[in-house]
């Protein structure tokens, strides 16, 4: 049976290709989910794509992958900086995780260069746009055959 | 077609007028919303007041308001200093945004003298109790003729 | 009419006995909450136990608190240490409440050790694991003859 | 007999209109007064508007206001972060007082973040541009009612 | 043969009862250590207890402990804050230890919000009166059972 | 020929009596100035007590005082905490300086207790309210004796 | 009978006339008591005069002050910096306290720029030698009789 | 003619597969410059890998990418935290740059959680082990064809 | 016509010569004044030179400077690490500022490290004696031609 | 007559051997002591070896070494951090100290880097083991030859 | 026999020119060492012009510049604000050193506001362009002929 | 065969006995590596000795030790307090490390108050001069015996 990847979007980024496209560029989620999907079927994972502006349900998502989910790639969006919920979900649901931010986020304002997420993640890709999200699954191929 | 404002309360300010009234007053969430609506009417605009102590349904409540409404006005409450979601919110959403605390934070505990959201507003209004509301659309008066 | 007790726990804690059991021990939350309704009891107390991810949520049940419930045990998790809104909820209601957390916060992260819920909480038990709920009820039997 | 009110600007305000016109606008300090008077007299109060770029003149100003003057609008400029002795003043002067900031100073250099004038001002107007003195007076108009 | 618990008070707590009634209550230290006594006892447990103001002795009785005592229950009292000393102590003498502070530290003077005590204890009560000895006691009766 | 002291008053201190009584107590500016005279005559010095709200006025007096004047008494006011150009005008006068507070200012806010003049001054005396005034100058009859 | 005045130094105040005598001048500790008794005397009061390297004894005379002494004249030495305990104390013993130090700690190393003490003292004389034993004492003259 | 890429290791990557495999696995700097040299020429590229441990040559190098080469990849190691030179030789050479790091550096010491190279890179990657630099030559085939 | 400089010097500058000589050298104000007079004449400049106590007098002088001088140049003294006021006047002022300290200000108390005016100026030159006055004349020979 | 050093020993190292031998090794104080008087011997120096768990005695053995002992051989313990009284005992007593720490301090908590001691040390050895008594006293051989 | 200048550039000052014109201008380092001979050659000195990316380099000619170089004019770049070393070479060296930044450093990012070398050195000019590189010789006219 | 030490000594050491004497005394390296190797050999240990200016030289001889050296005494001279290369080249080593500074440096500027060096040393020996060399062979003697 195929392995499976959770993909998971944070606070806001139903708004991509709207939300300050200088920073964030112009493809829409719906666009970046298709991509995500195909390049896992690519690796022959399944794939599926889930966004929330409501971190209750980002953390009901996260203890659901327990057992059930082989890896994780989230862009925890706002939540990145303040969220010790949904760096705690991760360690309940202890379910390797990749994180991804479209935008270099050192490069932006103080309180975004500390995040939770990555004191519990595998790893971090930051600043790469969308593709981001496509490395993190070709990660996923070389991590989860390990 | 008249302008619309949207008028956002945070978190536990529906126990205005039973929470704290030394600091808050005595008018309830209902009389405030209603004198806002007025003051809206007499400028000229629509109004629509809400209130959640749920951020995802606030965060959905701001990215509606792209490209349907003209002003908000926003007491974001406790979330005021930890929310950069509802900042992010703002970003997305391109609406002027004018900012009221009915009290003034700056004389309270030190966690209340920094605000997220007024990295993103036009313009602060605090501690003139819920008169601050009044004021705030009276700008948008003026803003939106502009 | 007997005396009413709310027993909330936050975030990751439905994960109680899958999480970290070092660190948290093996008793589920339904454990843990059996356990609290039957202290509770012997006591003459009603007690009512909630969890919920959903910060929106646990402020809803901490303000309809008001005025119907004697006491709050709350163990709330990842938000003592991110959420006013939580603190602002409970200086709403106006219900006595005590701190619960079961591992001793004081020895982890550097992130874990300030409380918000302390500042407005009567008193808090950290460290004494799932007993600590009980230790907390029991001090309710004694502050609510006062 | 009329209640009274006045109107202080502090250092550098005698350059409205002249002074980084992006931030401040264009309008002049002798456009602006002039409006705080017209606003108050439609209130039924007298203003009297007073600027100086000399902090032992502003502290003269405000210990003459004991007794005589109902209530002060002030846009302490520059001296809002670094004068303790207005705010000193102020508690002499046992007047209300309402501070105005023609910008958002939250949005600005760092050093503009902080506010002595604030820890003794009844409340705040920042970023509403010089409609700010305005909302001030209107909110006297409530104030002083009372 | 009884399981050994001591209990153990720091600088000023000699003048419980006397010092600062509306933070400690007005029980006097006798009347604390006649509890604990009895606490101990129901429990099956010899208790003996101990106040002193000199560190030094503080420090000795605690190497004492060490193979001969089986929980130590501790107010330290300012020490808390700045002795390094007797958190050392801890360390040295291996025996399982319980914080209690009458009073909520979180809610006091800033200088009262770190615990050097915490770092080695295995778990902290506070705010919950006197009655927090107590509690600690119940709880070394779960504890050492195990 | 006598000895002389100058007795200096920085900004708000000739609102003594009327500010804030409570910190400050209820003797005028007048009266404090008087028992000084009085009391440096008791030791065979000529005084002469001056008060200013404008720092430059200040410093002019301090500079004047190089060569004519044998000891300063002065309470900096605000200036305390937030001028070092009065920190420069004693280096420049060369002449020995005591610091009077009339309140203890350690107890107050956290901005008041820095004092730049306390590193250039021979000693403090803060929080023995005007009686401070007429201790430092029997300190001067010991020291100048020197 | 006459009021009674304590006069208390802390550790390495024994030293006094030998160690560092640039800052703490050629007086023994002999010198500076029976000046201070004589100081005493000529006010009409009793005074006793102690000193201890050991902080649980210093307590200990603190506490034995309580409704026996009508005011405390404190040369805390390095404690100052570092005794919470000490400040404790006081507010266990309920008596008018002043604090003293020989040097201008201000000009010192930073370490001793803060004071325990200061925070529960009426008032503070530092940087006037051994004089401001004498000048403490003056002062409970004229506070005692109030 | 072929794009050029350059890859870059700075100081202790020579050790690769040596020095704690536990954080960096077992592959030697030559394994990851083989197949970084591979990922280049599947993609089209023309690759060249350097290695130094003296801040001066990694300098060199970076100048004279200027004009001659079409992306970096750089893994500048220790002196991601602590090298303004290199961050100002990247804004000298005007030349994309992508970071990547192959142990998760915001888990480790706090002073491995600043970059300075961020602040100039395109984007990083960390923590997904040597597969992070065929990630960022992947990301190069994706950024230099825009 | 000439092109016009306008040289400023702020508090305790008046001293010069008497104040510290061992930091400041023993000319006196005059004797740089006639320098600086000396030497723009020489690049043919007219130089005005002007020296306050009075923040708000350098304030005004600041002010007229707008529209009528070609270029400032400014010892600020203390106001150089407190003055927002000062920043502030030459922002409104839009007449280019070389900053002038006698001392190398790095070198001395922590308080001098930071420069309000440095913010706004051209450039600024530090401990380079009084010569560092007739260096900045020379370079706004240079500037002022371009 | 022979020289005479002191070692000391502050508070816990009566435990040595007992307390966490991982990190002080398993010799006891008693060992440790006949090897610094055997080492000591063997340079010709008498050697008398002293430990206290009291900062009151500690402080009157270094005040006693004043003028009788040539050397003083201090391991503070815990003191290290937080004792600014022994810090000026030593500077009362005058007689040159040697710092020695069993572990490598700067390997373990934080609270452990700043030592006080230092600052009036002649030198400090840490991470040698007991061994570093030894070479303390070595360098004492070299030291009090000069 | 002629006073013999060394003129030094630190890292990336090879690029000038290249790098960054808006901060750092059109001229080449070659424009700038060319400049500094003549200007050095006009007051009769003897000038030697050097650039390195590598500190051991830098630190070499500072140590071959003791007792046969008279006066050094450095621009440090990067190393600013990170060597440690450079600033204990020129202590080694004990040649007066002049520091000249091109740009105003005061002005950028934070890290650029603190200098090692100023610590060291005689005084600074920051902001004129290459122009400051000429008034450091200037100055070092008037310096060394005293 | 011989157990091989190496004594590595970082920049501007090669100035020993010219750079202030009064810190570091008048031995030259010379003297210093003649007296390390006479040391080591007494002990039976083969000692080679280095120094440089270059920290990438430094790190390439690190790493030359893995393998081939027993331990290294080494005085990381101001690499002590900014290098975390050389920090990570010993960690690739794998070599026992002692830390020798001739210097006291606790009493020194507080930026010589913190080492990376520390982190990954047996130990410290600070303040001894250049003995403090011979000590740390002298402790290698024991450690390598063990």
């Amino acid at each position: 049976m195929a392995q499976r990847l959770l993909i998971l979007n944070g606070p806001n980024l139903n708004m991509l290709g709207l939300r300050e496209p200088g920073i964030y560029g112009s493809e829409t989620l719906a666009d970046v989910e298709a991509m995500c999907v195909a390049t896992a079927k690519a690796h022959g994972f399944d794939a599926e794509c889930k966004q929330t502006n409501h971190e209750g349900q980002m953390i009901d998502w996260i203890h659901a992958a327990r057992g059930t989910i082989d890896g994780i790639v989230i862009n925890p969006g706002a939540w990145t900086h303040t969220s010790v919920a949904i760096h705690d979900a991760f360690a309940a649901a202890e379910v390797p995780v990749l994180e991804v931010h479209i935008s270099n986020v050192h490069k932006r304002e103080a309180f975004r260069h500390h995040s939770y997420v990555s004191l519990i993640a595998v790893g971090v890709i930051a600043g790469l746009g969308t593709h981001g999200y496509k490395l993190a699954i070709d990660h996923f191929a070389l991590l989860l055959k390990q």
